[in-house]
């Protein structure tokens, strides 16, 4: 059996400014990036009507798989089969995990977005402008510090962190300026990964150029001495940060294996962000297809939440359906069984476990957005499970399809393809979760309640206390982030399939003004991975040639 | 007057595909960044004759300013002017200095290497791979070290640091690995700016993929518990990190001012690097042109000699003429002239203040190839002056030619073109300074005499005790590189013109394995540098239309 990579590198992909010209793209609206990669020029002068929203989503993850990214670009696929013309919008990968465990983030088999090397490795440098952004934003706050401090910023409240794409442990908790005097004020600091940076989420949020140094000068250094917020306008460096931000603001062109375009631009963490791609992609897809799909990172309590309450309310578009990804294997860890027994059949396993994606998809159907379940099948799937599944989605009147891109391509996605099309075109209205201008106790125990299904929420004392200064400051109507595992959709990773009458306990609040949200910390959020014992690095190569082994 | 960047963004570029026709390339051996920039495909296989080589290099640099770069660029639009195809082979700038002082790498005034805002910013992500690339190898030697330590690492004796290609001080100096035992061991460390990484002088010393992952395997990282170096192919790491390099390994093809090619690739520290571009760069520019001009970092004691006794042998190509550049205003005040009054007239300070430019002179003419001397004239420069210091290089029977780039453009630099079509014609035979073999403590007595002018080398205890530890470890025959101030022929910032039987003290010896050097710590080498009281960034801005001010 072929691996993802050889599949990929087996597929002669097409020149850049033939995917461009699919969707009506000339020349000079594209910046190639060798010949299979371009980044698109801003402002886009498409005026065309916007395309149907589709907005691909999951039940939690667990560590059977549920192929969330290969659905999504099968379906893509899928759709231009059928002739509708379809654009992807998909988050970029980060490449920290990459040194670290097998497993890219551009769908597998045969539904990949290609070229995948590069895409997960360096890509249009998008990640490392962000880092780049980020570090200096970094090393003018300590050399503000450095140079008579101005600010009066308090060494022991600065909240901007640093940043590299790279899972590197040692790095979370470290004391800088060390050294004497000529080399900085000591201070405790620590690395995060680049994907968790607050620039990221900006960057993801930004209408344009102008609204990115708007939300960049907004952004929460730290406090002054006199426990007053100091922001990056206040050091007068939102210019310079900007800048730096420049190309990586514009959207990334590229192909499915298939040869239909697919925009890869922004990839925010699902937890301690909002962890969709950039609003630009998903309105340049939705500019030049007649559909556009795209993602939201983690489960539909996480990213999917977020893409309905923090993205859509930007992006100026909702939803016109939501697909809900599942998978029997995903479904029978969520019902009890061991990893190791995924692969014989256990109809009461997935039947306990499809609560998890029943709750999913009552969550979804409140934001009054038809949903369709895709079952994307694996080899090891028994026809009685897979009938089993799709008739507990039949008897809740939802729409329903088996898929299998990863071995057949958009063709595996073909029956998918013709369901979400009938949903999307149904009348739909959106609803949003709660009203405008809610405060984050009531935006908080709305999404508890009626997308985790649980019934209270509960804040520590420091969070009462933050939440008090909040009102004082104005911040106590922004949009909420919950940083809260992906793994269940309680607070604690080990509740799987859908609990009941629980409590979310929120340890924190961190404000990330420039996003323009807060972030509802529940136990403890890890935003610098670290490597395993057996790095992946371990088993990669590049040849005389350049090509390359053990990447996936 | 124009500032640079508006001279820059007053011209209009040509596609990057019409620089690379006029040297003979097609669209398929480059690969496009954007519609101005484009990396060049290896393996080349361009085969005619390799065109002529010209090392531009200069005096001491003063904080009067020399314009090498300048002199360079104006330099081959001369040579292109006069109807021969050259090409330029020039160094890639580094952010980090770009956010604190003002004044880029790529020129000024008429003679400047275009888009200039992009090669000064991010460019085509080779600094940034070299950032990851090295941090990566930094992250799996402390995950090793967390993971069992099998190879038995000693944490106090890791020597290969991380790197930012940012201005930050207060990452000199700093302890990681604090937070418990998930979070890594904790050990002292520090950041150096990305272009003093070992990393950047392999990817420069490179002659293929191959050759770059061999060097890389080599890289000392390390010392284990029983004082037995550690290299990264122990770690088995090294298809790894040379995978992050497989685009940076390419060469970045971008335009003059007047439109003629230039390749900008690579730029180690000059010293505690070997400071030139790379040499698959140079071999390039050497296959595409008749004349290929390429530079090395810092005066004619530091990159010029690196060029000569580290590049050269690795290149397989010894220059056929090498053009000094001097200015009056740098030689006056190298003659004792205070900042303030270099516009002044001062015929006597500027004679004392040649003696610098005659012991370059001198220094390089004992390599066997011809020299010409640029004098880069400024507005405040009188007749008197100039006429005064063509006389003393006519009087040593040496080449001269005064240049106007940054007014004129390549037509400023025509008759320093002739001067040099003339002297590269000429029959010559390049000499070694030392027999390829010689020790280190030879070599470094060689280049005190014969380059710098001094008398002798004194060592350490620690580097005399190092040497015998390098005989042992087969390390003692390595072509040495000097790290030494640039501002003095001496070791001591502050001696200015041409002093005489000084001594060169070596405080540590540091091998490069991977680079294939050792380099002599002459005082104190900042490899992190920091920003200064009100940097550059608080200057900058980007408007709607991506349009940037207070870079230049």
């Amino acid at each position: 059996m072929s691996t993802d990579i050889e599949i990929s590198q087996a597929t002669p992909l097409e020149p850049i400014e033939k995917i461009a010209a699919k969707v009506g793209l000339t020349p000079d609206q594209i910046e190639p990036y060798g010949h299979t990669k371009a980044k698109i020029t801003l402002p886009l002068k498409q005026h065309h009507q916007l395309g149907k929203l589709i907005l691909v989503t999951s039940i939690n993850p667990t560590p059977a798989g549920e192929g969330k990214s290969t659905v999504l670009i099968g379906l893509g696929d899928g759709l231009n089969r059928l002739g509708h013309k379809t654009v992807l919008a998909l988050r970029e990968p980060s490449l920290g995990p990459v040194m670290g465990l097998k497993g890219g983030a551009t769908g597998g088999g045969h539904a990949q977005v290609v070229p995948m090397e590069d895409i997960n490795l360096h890509f249009t440098g998008d990640m490392h402008a962000l880092t780049e952004a980020h570090d200096t934003l970094a090393a003018l706050i300590d050399n503000h510090i450095q140079q008579g401090n101005a600010l009066h910023l308090d060494p022991r409240q600065i909240v901007w962190k640093r940043v590299l794409d790279i899972n590197d442990r040692a790095l979370r908790q470290t004391v800088i300026g060390l050294g004497g005097r000529t080399s900085g004020v000591p201070r405790q600091d620590g690395f995060d990964i680049t994907v968790a940076s607050e620039l990221m989420a900006v960057l993801c949020l930004s209408e344009d150029l102008t609204d990115l140094k708007r939300r960049v000068n907004r952004i929460l250094i730290g406090y002054n001495t006199d426990k007053q917020p100091v922001t990056v306008a206040d050091l007068k460096v939102g210019g310079a940060i900007t800048l730096l931000l420049k190309d990586a603001i514009k959207p990334n062109l590229v192909q499915t294996l298939e040869h239909n375009p697919a925009i890869i631009h922004g990839g925010p963490f699902a937890n301690i962000a909002h962890g969709c791609n950039s609003v630009l992609a998903t309105q340049t897809a939705l500019q030049l297809g007649d559909y556009a799909v795209t993602e939201a990172g983690f489960g539909a309590d996480l990213g999917g939440e977020k893409f309905m309450d923090i993205k859509t309310p930007v992006l100026g578009k909702t939803p016109d359906a939501v697909v809900l990804v599942a998978t029997v294997r995903a479904l029978k860890y969520n019902g009890g069984v061991k990893r190791a027994d995924l692969e014989t059949e256990n109809l009461d396993a997935l039947k306990t476990g499809s609560a998890n994606l029943v709750r999913h998809i009552h969550s979804m159907q409140q934001y009054g957005v038809p949903v369709v379940v895709a079952i994307n099948r694996f080899t090891s799937d028994t026809d009685a499970e897979v009938a089993t599944l799709t008739k507990i989605v039949e008897d809740l009147g939802v729409a329903v399809a088996t898929t299998t891109e990863w071995a057949d391509g958009g063709a595996g996605a073909e029956a998918l393809a013709a369901k979400v099309v009938t949903a999307a075109n149904q009348p739909s209205t959106f609803r949003p979760l709660v009203p405008a201008g809610a405060d984050i106790m009531t935006q908080m125990t709305a999404i508890t309640q009626k997308i985790y299904g649980g019934a209270r929420v509960e804040l520590s004392g420091k969070a009462q206390r933050q939440l008090k200064k909040f009102a004082e400051r104005g911040w106590d109507k922004l949009p909420v982030c919950m940083a809260k595992t992906q793994y269940s959709l309680t607070d604690d990773a080990h509740q799987l399939g859908a609990p009941k009458d629980f409590t979310i306990h929120v340890r924190e609040f961190s404000p990330r003004l420039g996003a323009g949200f807060v972030v509802a910390l529940t136990g403890n959020v890890l935003t610098m991975p670290g490597l395993p014992k057996h790095p992946a690095a371990l088993d990669m190569d590049i040849d005389e040639n350049g090509t390359i082994t053990g990447l996936f």
